[in-house]
């Protein structure tokens, strides 16, 4: 028997339940659990925030394990194998159709209305579809990723899902080589992008958020400003980037933050011609009030959502980690292992942000 | 002497006066006036809502005229001089300073600080430089385009300060080949969006406006569905635009419209990963409320500002209207010439839309 | 049985032979051939200038159909079903893995080493998966996409893959509102080029080639300004290209050929800082010299190779196809119609430029 | 008296004279040299490789000194006062005219045809307008850098002209995140490309170049394979890159070598789809041959021209040095500084590449 951890339905406890071992598809893969990801979206999930989740479910969408069985050959996307005992991680979103026009067309598969993804769309009925749990069941089509040489388990789980979703928030932003560069927010997407943005081209990354551990965690990566909002106010926080960047604001902010409020305060902070991407707001903080003249006409603003990832994010973020890992440390961002009966301990801790990173550690 | 008509103050009745015609710099260019454009702007400028504005001020920043004397020898971008008697037109953003951080660094010279406009920032007290006027000075350095064979000054200022600006909000709305544009607007602005919109790859063009005439006049360029919000309520125009786009929304929608709350009922009407230019915006016309969860991140949407417009802008728009004209014969657009000492009544009926476009004819 | 036009080999003529109705697997459909294109490639084919092609093999990668029979539930990527009786046309590139390195990190598709092309890599021997056969077995996944309402199977036939193709070179042209473009070679993909130049943004479109028919073909829609290379020898030409843009050269080259020296040609015809595409080099015509200094390097240029297209090319371009239709009259570029039995004569008129686009019509 | 290198003539031994201090126009500064580039340009200048230089001339194109006098009020981009005592650099080219189709339509001012560039398009009849004289006269009009804090005059000549046309070159490459960049060359340029390659989102970063010296200098700098052509043959040297990149070859090639026939190899370097950069042919070095077929269409390539620089390379690329000059260590690419009496002596040991910078030093 599996054991996994179930969100039977919004508000109530976790519980580790027991599952039957699947029988494994032609082409599909059973991967024994190294690390489980618990992250801000599991929190969202836990208080019914997404619309169309299929509860009870098995959460977690990032995930490390091990190759226990494959049913036939598998073949990663540069056409190696997949093996027994390799250790990999897996893109979550599963099943875009390349067959709609928001795939075909738009080429925009974040919005491919058939999109599946492993523990958030997948209830816990129809398998071992989620992370939080010893075994986790890789269909047929799943996208595998090996880990390279020389990185750890606990570097790629550190990364998490916030690795591909700020990769994609840089990518997005079209940083220029010199560019000062905004990241709103300190939790693992914030920290990540103020990484990637290094990667990317920025002369100065300022970091603005709480509590102090995380802006010390981003200091200790080569953030060059920290900004801490508990002890700053925002017309000051506004006044501290004007100065850095002479009187302009920054060329490039990304809001990481996961408030809305924190939109109108970056809306302050980019310059005339600037770029502002958004991609912390998950879920519905609640609305904001915007001048479109003085916001975004007269500025000549490019104010950008940032939606999810795609499998390229996840590869290419992946590749960096690969190259810089030594640098940017992402297995320190674990603050804490928990067995998956303390699920619900690691959901509360997220919350609270009393850790950067919570992962599960499901196996025995 | 040379008649102009000068706007003393916010509020205050246009009067005609008398000024001494102008000595010429070395590089400078006397100007008769064919034609000076009434715009919006124009409105906005006699009711005070743009800062810093040097009253009085001889208004009018789109012009035609004819070269009544040179002196030395000026040369137009392809280093053809331009000579007395022929008809041309000219850049009114004069004195973009080449050498400021916007200008050079970002590249991006419309928010360069020390731009001057003609008819705008410029006081009456500094000579004739604005466009209500019999005459017009054209300092040395300002850009000057000479009409092409082929257009008249009709359809030249029947264009108007609408041509470029809208060439640059649909050079900024990077429409695809087959993309469904939406139009909000139907004023000048609006109108030429249309008609850029088809010759930059639109497969359909819908135009959202009023009162019919302009409508009307969009219909006869080409716009394939026209909704006019006099007889069409909110929803059902986001229905109807829904309808005509799969269920999706459109691919690019564009502001154009002058009104704060065209906004948000504009960001219904864009498809998940469409872009939304933002160009109407030109005075403050009050807030409005955006949620940034479902507006922006979840529909990775690219919501973009569209400030003024360059040199660039100008001249490759009048090279679309010599090759177009005849299918898009802005000259239409002019449904009343004023003499002078109508000033006021054209300032009017462009305030109450009476008129698709107004013109000042100076010269007697 | 279903008859249809076999090449049995490189040089061998083609002969027509007859299949076995298909068993229809789960998602298929059995679509009866209203028109088959026969276009350059399949000249190519026929003299063996492809490689990897599996002989004998049944032509035709772009055609009209009428469905006759579906297996099951196949809709196409606005999620309309595909039903008994309707005329379609279907996108020949198939089975693009959406599980390669090409496709999901680069997301270059057209590159997947694992596409299967309708007409060109599927032998005779694995069914009816060419176009010159009365019937067409278009195989589960295949993208369908339906004729809009008012577009004839003539049209888009008309069209061909010169349409799809020099859609997708237009794309990657990114000509700018108001550039000057140089088409060289009036084939279908040159003729469709200048129209997509068109639609897409050009002031004006020089045409090169010839015979007069197809130049005259261009001039009646839209085309600017024709050049005779029967007429007019090299150094006239880009010296008339020189003229015709203030002695800069054409923002924009696409090089739609078929020749290898046309190349060079078009080198000399692209102005500092211009594009050029190379869309027409689809077999090997033979080298070029090329200098990397005063061709490459101090003219900043942007030379591009273009290959194959994407569903969203096809997609698109009827799109356009079926908005202005009445504009450009695509069934008129067919100059003549084939019996199946006639296929080699077909063939050798294309070769002969002969005709501007033949087509096969297999059913009785 | 100022004492100049003079160069009189192609191939005639450079001679110092002497020259009256200059009278200061009103915006104009005197510069007192600290340091004066000897690069590879120089050496073509030497050898008349270039068009229209108007021997005798003071070369030196990239210089740092100390402002000796300003006359009248001259700022930087930032509306800073740039005073005397002060250690600045500034930007060579000189009088783009902002009033020509290049500059003001393409917005391509390094083909404007009115540029003049300090060391190579100035007499030294015309004044102390190079960068191998004790003092320079900055006429009024040229952008003046001051030296961010932390930076010494040695790394700032250390990063020379191959800082900002190896950043133009790699802001022309479009990286991304991920990807796997071969430099070719290992002088100047090629070093710095390296650096922004991975200052700008590359994973892996391949130099080919010799000798080692230079191959180690990168290496020291964050490269992760170099490859000597002095040992490893063509072919095998693009076996290597297709094995470090799973076959398919670079997503990004940039060309600094100076050799034409680099290009053939760098173009068997670079995967399908693409993208190669051409900026060492600053010279003609010789044609080569290339198949429009397999080499740019079936390869979907991007092959790109890039020339010259523009004041905002120049600008962010000192940022990035600002930033990162503890890393890079710019100032150890010099070699060897030398008097101006010794001017001949640093050309010949660049031609012959005894050093990988050499600086003259003209101050006594």
């Amino acid at each position: 028997m599996v054991r996994a951890a179930v969100m039977p339905a919004p508000g109530e406890p976790i519980r580790v339940m027991e599952f039957e071992e699947p029988r494994l598809e032609e082409g599909s893969i059973l991967l024994r659990t190294i690390y489980a990801e618990v992250c801000g979206t599991d929190v969202h999930l836990w208080h019914g925030r997404l619309e169309g989740v299929p509860y009870p479910i098995i959460p977690g969408h990032v995930n490390v394990g091990e190759v226990e069985r494959v049913k036939g050959v598998v073949t990663d996307v540069n056409g190696k194998e997949i093996k027994q005992g390799e250790v990999v991680t897996f893109f979550d979103v599963h099943e875009t159709c390349q067959n709609c026009w928001f795939c075909l067309v738009a080429k925009a598969a974040t919005r491919c209305p058939h999109r599946r993804v492993y523990g958030i769309t997948y209830s816990a009925n129809e398998g071992l579809l989620g992370g939080w749990s010893e075994k986790i069941y890789l269909k047929p089509g799943v996208k595998v990723i090996k880990l390279p040489a020389g990185i750890s388990p606990e570097e790629l789980i550190g990364g998490g899902c916030g690795l591909p979703t700020s990769f994609h928030a840089v990518e997005r932003a079209s940083i220029k080589m010199g560019d000062t560069v905004v990241v709103q927010g300190s939790g693992p997407v914030g920290l990540s992008a103020c990484i990637f943005a290094q990667l990317r081209g920025a002369y100065r990354v300022i970091l603005i958020g709480a509590p102090e551990l995380r802006l010390k965690a981003g200091l200790n990566r080569g953030v060059d400003v920290s900004i801490n909002i508990e002890k700053v106010g925002i017309e000051e926080r506004i006044e501290r980037v004007k100065e850095l960047t002479e009187g302009r604001g920054a060329d490039v902010v990304i809001e990481a933050s996961g408030n809305s409020q924190a939109v109108m305060e970056g809306l302050r902070m980019v310059r005339d011609y600037g770029t502002y991407v958004v991609v912390g707001q998950y879920t519905d903080t609640g609305d904001i009030t915007v001048n479109p003249h003085g916001d975004i006409n007269r500025r000549h603003l490019n104010l950008l959502g940032c939606w999810g990832f795609e499998f390229t994010h996840l590869y290419r973020a992946i590749k960096l980690m690969e190259r810089f890992h030594h640098r940017y440390r992402w297995h320190e961002f674990i603050s804490r292992k928990y067995p998956l009966k303390e699920a619900n301990r690691a959901l509360q801790d997220v919350e609270e942000l009393k850790v950067i990173k919570a992962v599960l550690k499901p196996a025995k």
